[in-house]
């Protein structure tokens, strides 16, 4: 309250700002105007806008002043960094709050992982907001160390900086009305919920969005996404470093306006970051593609915090968070100033990392052998992959037999999946072949594997898949290539087996060795672990493999390798 | 969840839907077209829009099928009815939800007449929402029967269909900073407060912003207006039977859209709702000035739905309330049929009146004397009556001096005014003179006296208006027209001596027979019991009256008669 009586003796202009942005344009969010007038923040909240004093000045002549940007739905897992790092790396590039879905910590480590997310992330400048994952596991072909449930869901939703319920992934159970996913959309604090439905169009798109789910972000064309601005679900548009969505959806712009239309970057991976920029690397990209920069950064300010009920994010206005980005241009979207509540971006120190988190990867010693398909011969399900796509084909191939057992074949584009069970130690392993890799040689591994960070791994030989796995469980987890019996790269991520607990550069540099080293064994896409982490995740069409075995993901079914 | 299951298997087809809704044009206000589909509704919501079969149809050829829509910004008591009987006016104007604001009754009966209003609306078909009367009193100068403190506004927004923090009225306050302003809006419950600013601008505007309230209806001019939009509030267009805003204001919506503005009544006499109809009136009124029928059906359901939170009302899609208003022609917004959650409209019951409801007024017996002004002579301040406006204007005249006393004087357009506290029976009178009503002989008095509801009296002789003063004690409260000893005419509002309990056909034609008999006696405005009831509400400028004598809001203090 001494807070509040002094922010309104600052706009009331009776006592100096903490801080004055002069001689800006400012970006009014609401009339999607430039003001020309003084920003005055105290306490790290804009007081008033006009004609003001303080004690420190920045002056932001011949340059934008515009609402700190809002990643409207990511996984800090997908970034590899611990979230300290993450946020060194996104603040310089204008991003000033995130709503994370920690899912992909949850399937690794429980409710435990979570909290453990949202203490490390309490004291940080950068704001993440999360929602409670809502789908561990994302189906029952998944294997979590343990599911979360209801009870877990509840509690989570009452800490503070938890704002609803994450992706509701099982979209199929949603809209056949699974008793279990309708529980979860009936629980204390559940009225808001995020979307997850691609694909899902017409009667099946209404009884999902009639359960009161409110977004989506998984359109991929015009057409899906004008279904879901009907249907009154936000249009979260997609850039992602494996789904890039917004060249396809912009035009969604133009017909409808931005109205309800928010900016999210869901899963990208560090070098991407480092390369495209964050959320500013999409304004800049839309702006680029036609849409007004107006437009654009209601986008990715005020439209995220409004579709999160974050009132106070999003803006310049009296009462608001001073959240603010200084752009010399409204072209390249490059900061050449962040203020975070009023202050320039500081560093944050490294909290040691807890001993649970780092003893995560509990996989059985394997050989070859555990790798071998035994086979009569005849045709196979095979995993057909689509270049920086997150959904497969379902193909058919004809493997190779050898001595008895059907094998990987660079002359067919046919290489060996499996995915291996590491939470506790249990010894599943599903097998299966992956068609359109262009791998000719050697072994990709991985424990990020969505959701349930098992640990995949793809290869031309069983020894060689062997030798991955052997290495990812030395390592703590991590992506690793093999050829032979030599790691040719690494990037060991012993934090739940997902991120890593080296600074940003290093993550950066190996997981480029890592890519590179797949590039050098054939592998033809350019997102080549990112491509495997998803061949595990069994809501997305058509034919995944889990430590379970091959789903079609259409039928909703496990399905045996035989076709 | 079972009736969710059965939306789920209607919205996918499985099962026929309660009422489909078919051939009509549908509102789609997420994308501001026209969709040429069913609605199916079951179990009150809609479950989806397409092509569906129905246990019973409704065919809309050729007619518009829109949300129901929504006051953003009400006091049921200005309507003078019982709250069922409001229903039965308004939901055939297709009005299906209020945000009420029942400060008036709190301030006759406290707390208990809050929780009286919220029950007796409970089980209506009309959606009654409230926001818990912040400002009761208004300010220090008016005397309810109690004030209402911080415990009984947490208490309040707790009930269900309390939404937040009514209109923040002590606005010098909250700029000021009073402690006692602040600790409510940082009370569990007041995330959401509207706001009530007239003619705050500049930076006392940012401060008051600067505290989170978000909204105001009281903008008169587009330089106003435009200035609470750039301030991030939303603009409510109010559109009262005295406060007549939507001309002024409209040419907002033209330079900055409809984003962020929402129409409301405010305060509406039932003859005016009968004449120029509800919510719908002011969406014809806004079309006929040429704004597009799309954007102000959203100013009239969306927005105000948006703005309080109120997720599943004001559009037309899955999961939303079915409240369908079904319209000939985009031009008179009279609707032909109106489903409230998918039913057509049925009629309620009129549940009892407790006894403590009717009897609150508690005047100790006056006589002529008690109105007597001694005088020596000189200026007197005198309340400048503006028509049809809630604001005055702050005059001196010179009253006529007879026997030493002040007296009212026809020649001069002179009257006199007093508020007598009616609650405790304290026995306490504010008197002072109003210019400009036209008055030429008898009195008129009130019970219906902003925000306190104190006995508010306007006379041209001090005989009439203890004649008058008399008469509404016997009545327990309403509003009377005197002429010499003779009653012209009146209206009884025994319900806390604010409402009637009579059907709506007898109010109207006594509240009609009141201001023909009003003026007869020389009054020149239309409204004038409007008029009186808001010459004692001290937070309006810029002079009035309560029961402790004469207000300066401006300077917002007590100001003696002699200037």
């Amino acid at each position: 309250m001494e807070r509040l009586a002094r922010r309104l003796a600052v706009a009331r202009g009776d006592e100096a700002a903490d801080v004055v942005v002069r001689n800006g344009r400012v970006f009014s969010a609401f009339t999607r105007e430039w003001l020309d007038v003084d920003v005055a923040i105290v306490d790290g909240a804009i007081a008033g806008l006009g004609d003001y004093t303080g004690r420190e000045t920045i002056d932001a002549a011949g340059r934008f002043v515009v609402p700190g940007f809002i990643d409207a739905h990511m996984h800090l897992e997908s970034v590899k960094l611990l979230v300290e790092e993450f946020a060194r790396l996104v603040l310089p590039l204008g991003t000033t709050a995130v709503v994370a879905d920690p899912h992909e910590i949850a399937n690794v480590l429980g409710v435990d992982g979570v909290h453990w997310l949202l203490d490390a992330s309490a004291e940080l400048q950068l704001d993440v907001f999360f929602m409670a994952p809502s789908c561990v596991p994302a189906s029952p072909f998944e294997s979590p160390r343990r599911p979360l449930t209801d009870g877990d869901l509840e509690a989570l939703m009452r800490r503070r900086r938890v704002l609803g319920l994450a992706e509701m992934m099982n979209f199929p159970g949603v809209i056949g009305g699974s008793p279990a996913e309708l529980a979860k959309l009936a629980l204390d604090g559940a009225a808001h919920v995020d979307g997850h439905a691609p694909g899902v169009v017409g009667k099946a798109l209404h009884a999902y969005a009639a359960t009161g789910i409110g977004s989506d972000h998984e359109a991929l064309t015009v057409e899906e996404g004008r279904e879901r601005l009907r249907a009154g679900m936000w249009l979260l548009i997609r850039d992602a470093s494996m789904a890039r969505n917004l060249d396809d959806l912009l035009p969604l712009v133009h017909e409808f306006g931005p109205g309800r239309i928010a900016f999210c970057t869901d899963d990208r991976d560090p070098e991407d970051i480092a390369d495209r920029g964050h959320v500013n690397g999409i304004v800049r990209d839309a702006v680029a593609a036609g849409i007004s920069p107006e437009d654009a950064l209601l986008m990715a300010s005020l439209h995220p915090a409004t579709w999160h009920g974050l009132r106070r994010h999003g803006a310049i206005a009296p009462g608001y968070q001073a959240d603010l980005v200084i752009l010399p241009d409204l072209e390249r979207f490059v900061p050449d100033l962040v203020l975070k509540r009023g202050a320039p971006i500081a560093d944050t120190p490294r909290p040691p990392i807890p001993e649970w988190i780092r003893q995560t990867v509990r996989v059985r010693r394997v050989t070859a052998d555990d790798f071998r398909i035994p086979w009569a011969g005849g045709d196979a399900r095979a995993i057909g992959l689509i270049p920086d796509q997150v959904v497969t084909e379902s193909l058919v191939r004809t493997p190779r037999v050898t001595d008895g057992a059907a094998c990987a074949d660079a002359g067919l584009d046919l290489a060996k999946v499996a995915v291996l069970e590491r939470h506790l130690t249990t010894g599943r392993i599903g097998l299966g072949f992956v068609s359109g890799s262009g791998l000719r040689r050697g072994a990709l591994a991985s424990t990020v594997a969505h959701d349930a960070h098992n640990l995949v791994v793809v290869g031309m030989t069983d020894q060689e898949m062997a030798v991955a796995v052997e290495r990812l469980s030395e390592l703590g987890g991590g992506i690793v290539a093999v050829a032979g019996d030599d790691v040719l790269a690494e990037c060991p991520l012993p934090v739940a087996g997902l991120l890593s607990d080296a600074p940003l550069d290093e993550v950066i540099a190996r997981s480029r060795a890592c890519n590179e080293a797949a590039a050098s064994l054939g592998w033809s896409g350019t997102t080549p672990f990112l491509t495997l982490a998803f061949l595990p995740l069994s809501v997305i069409p058509h034919l995944k493999i889990t430590d379970r075995g091959l789903v079609d993901v259409d039928r909703f079914e496990l399905v045996p390798l035989e076709t």
